[in-house]
Order: C-alpha cells, then structure tokens, then sequence
C-alpha cells in the first residue's frame, strides 16, 4: 500500500478526514481497527506516557519509536513532531527523513515554541521547505499556534499571515488548532488553497459545521488520551468502591502530572 | 521515604489493598494523584503499549524504562516482570536487584510461561530464593498460574502445592489470579502465612467478600488499560458521530491487536 498517497486523498474525500490521535501502540491499533482510515499522534500522550511534559521537545526519542511501531499499521500514520525536536533546520529535516524511511505518510510541524512564543516565520518556513526537501512524499501538516498561545485574542492578521506562508514554503495542508468561530474558518479556507486542520473541541467545534464551512481534516489532539487516563482512574475508583468521580484531565492536568 | 517499608505495611492495614495497575508513567501518576496508596503495573498494558505481547518475554526494556520512570512517583510501586523475562535463574536476580536499585518497592514473579505451561516447581523455588538474596528489600509477590493456565478446571492441590513452596522459598506475598470462590480463597489463606493477592474481576470477585475470607491485597491486573483503550476507542467514535458502541477490550482481545 502506498500510505502517503492514500493518506493525501483521504483530504479530498466527500467529508473531512476525522482523524483520531494514539500515544501508544496499542491505542493505535485499537483506533485502527475501530474502522478510522489514518490514525495521527498526538505529542501531548506521546510525551506524557514516558513522563515528560509535551512541547518541551524532550520526546524525540520516544517519538521515533512508537512511529517506527506504528508504521506496521495497516492505515496510514501521521505523527506529531511538536516543533521538530530542535530549532536547527537540518535536524528537523533529518527527522523526517527517518519517518519517511519507516513508511509514515504525513507529519505535523508546529511553530509554538515551549516559551509561549511563535517562532520567527522566516525559520518556520525554511524549516517547511527542508522538510519537503528531504521527505517530499510525507504530508507535511503546518500548525501555527497563534490561536493556542493567544489565549482568548487570537491574531487572525498574523494567522492569515503565517498560513500562507507555510503554503507558499510548501506545505500540504495548514493546521490552526483552537479556531472555532465561522468566520475565522472561512477566512484561512479562502486564505489558503490547502486542506485545512481544525482540533475537535468538545462543545465549540461541531463536526457537522466545521464540514460545511471547508475543514478538511479534523482531528482530535489529545482528548482520546486525557479520557483514557480518566476511564482508568474511573475505573480504579469504581473497583475501591469510592464514590468520587474520576477528575477529567485537560492538557494543563497532564502536563503538571508529569512535571518533575 | 522507605518505599518497601511502606509497601509491605500495607499489606497488613485495615482492609486489604487496592492496588490499581498502569502501564505508563502517566497512568501511574494518575493513580498516585487519585489517593492510591501505591500503584503496580500491568505486563499486559506495558507490552501493549510498546506493540508487543505479553508474557512472552519481550517487554524487558520497556519494563525497566517504565519503572525507573515511575520510581519518582510519591507511592511504592511494584512492578510485573512476568517469569522474570528469562529462563536464567541469574538474569531475574540481576533484573530484581537493577529495579531495587531504582527504589522500586515490590514485583510480581509468575509461574506461566508463554508455551501454556507452569514453571517446573524446584526452578521456580530457585528463582524466588535467588531474588530475595540479591534485593531482600523488595516485596516478592510470588504468582501461581494454575488458575489462569487451566481455564474451568484450577487445580488446587498444585495450586497448594505451590504457594507452600513459594512460602518456604522466601516469597513475601502470594498471588494467585483468577481465584475466586469463598472455598479456593479460604483454602490458600489457610495454606500460607503470607498475604494473599487476588486479582479483581468484575462480576466475579467483590471487593467487600475477598476482604472478608482474609485476602489482603486485590489488584486490577490489565482491567483499567482495557478500560482506558476503549474509552479512547469510544471518544474517538463519537466525534465521529457514529452510533456504534466502542467494543470492550478482553486480554485476548489486546494481544491480537499488537500481535504480528
């Protein structure tokens, strides 16, 4: 099978690609054999698995080798790379080279940096074109944090900006995790002539709407993973016979769970 | 803290104790965090996770990055190494004493091995002896497969047999998964002056009743990693907006889903 091509169409099919995310091998399998065509990664599961707080760039490793497992899927594999794991052009371009050679279809690169900041566009795009350099077949998804790291005032100047940049760097698709509202949607659809990625947000980003204004890929971040943590302390609490609920975990619990 | 102090009082508190197992740092942070008083692992969930089957001998690493990960956990942790991933009586007490080394506060040693069959008795006597002289500290939880290994019909008399043997050999707990019965539980109990640990199954085995025939250690096993993937599973389809119910994860069930 040629996972890169497949996972290219599945951007262009009828409706927009719901892409469940893995941290581990098994929920991969698990998300696979649940009948979804591609299964992603998502770094915030990858990182705090292995004890280690997400977009800090310490999870390279762990990584590489959960890509090199999933890549025996029987779908194709999109994996998270936060940043790419160093601010230098070559490595994150040797990066994706080696998921290449696993056979994985497609990656998301992000320009959030761990201090809270965005990454000069000008580094971001070079970084964007080296990738597409090195591993021209693997889907190369381009994540702007402008929405994450606004907080509630996100800068859709500078959003519109950076998509197109990424565009014209080369990306394949454009990825603005936090965007809800309709008329940011649309704006960065007609922004841009690429599939654009929105996060699924329980109660803000509907499914049905997203579709009908042009999202082509909606995936589901970290969700799967904090409600598995929470279905395993449920369950933990329910065997004890307490009757406290199991806490939901949103991405600041799991980062603080894993902090040192 | 003296981790394996604590660890071996409460095997003698109150009731006895809920042990919930994880398979990943986070998992096991997340128990710690919810007020178990200690957390163990689950072989199933750990060579799950790395895309491998358990009990066949191929987590070692993965199982040693675990519990050096979960070592800084603020709980004693006690850590499932199978038969010691190794028919060399050496290799396991070099394996116990590399997690003592850790502050790791027990392990689990079992008598299954992957071909279907239990352990010969004397090579598992000598296992347990061995362990104990090279890390004394840890708590042995020595696990007998009789029942697992012999689907309907355990032998008790083995059953007996072993957990007297693992007793005089120096085990400091004996564990013996899917007893369940008032009789069987009475009958180990009254065999060895060791704590007994039984393995919670839902509809099977009541917390309250196993407390009252004098068990004094009731853990999850691989219910709460099962329970996690099909929460995931079941996350995952909703978004979707399908209306199929994610599908309940059985021990067969994972190890066909990471098998090759």
């Amino acid at each position: 099978m040629n996972h890169p091509q497949t996972f290219r169409d599945l951007h262009h099919g009828d409706g927009p690609l719901l892409l469940p995310n893995a941290w581990d091998f098994a929920s991969g399998a698990a998300l696979a054999q649940a009948g979804f065509p591609a299964v992603g990664t998502t770094s915030l599961g990858v990182a705090a698995a292995a004890g280690k707080t997400d977009a800090t760039g310490d999870a390279r490793d762990e990584t590489l080798v959960l890509a090199r497992d999933l890549a025996r899927l029987p779908v194709p594999v999109t994996v998270d790379i936060e940043g790419g794991f160093s601010t230098r052009v070559a490595d994150v371009a040797e990066l994706a080279t080696e998921l290449a050679s696993y056979g994985i279809a497609g990656l998301n690169l992000e320009d959030g940096r761990s201090d809270g900041t965005l990454a000069p566009l000008d580094h971001q795009t070079t970084v964007i074109a080296a990738v597409k350099r090195a591993a021209p077949q693997l889907f190369l998804n381009a994540r702007t944090d402008t929405f994450w790291l606004a907080g509630g005032e996100p800068d859709m100047a500078e959003t519109l900006r950076r998509v197109r940049a990424f565009a014209e760097a080369g990306a394949d698709g454009v990825f603005v995790p936090g965007i809800a509202a309709d008329g940011d949607v649309r704006a960065v659809v007609e922004a841009v002539d690429l599939p654009l990625n929105a996060l699924f947000m329980p109660g803000k980003t509907e499914v049905g709407r997203l579709a009908g204004l042009g999202v082509r890929r909606i995936s589901t971040g970290s969700l799967l993973f904090r409600k598995a943590l929470q279905a395993a302390v449920g369950s933990a609490l329910e065997v004890a016979g307490t009757t406290t609920e199991a806490p939901a975990f949103s991405y600041g619990d799991v980062q603080a769970l894993v902090s040192r």
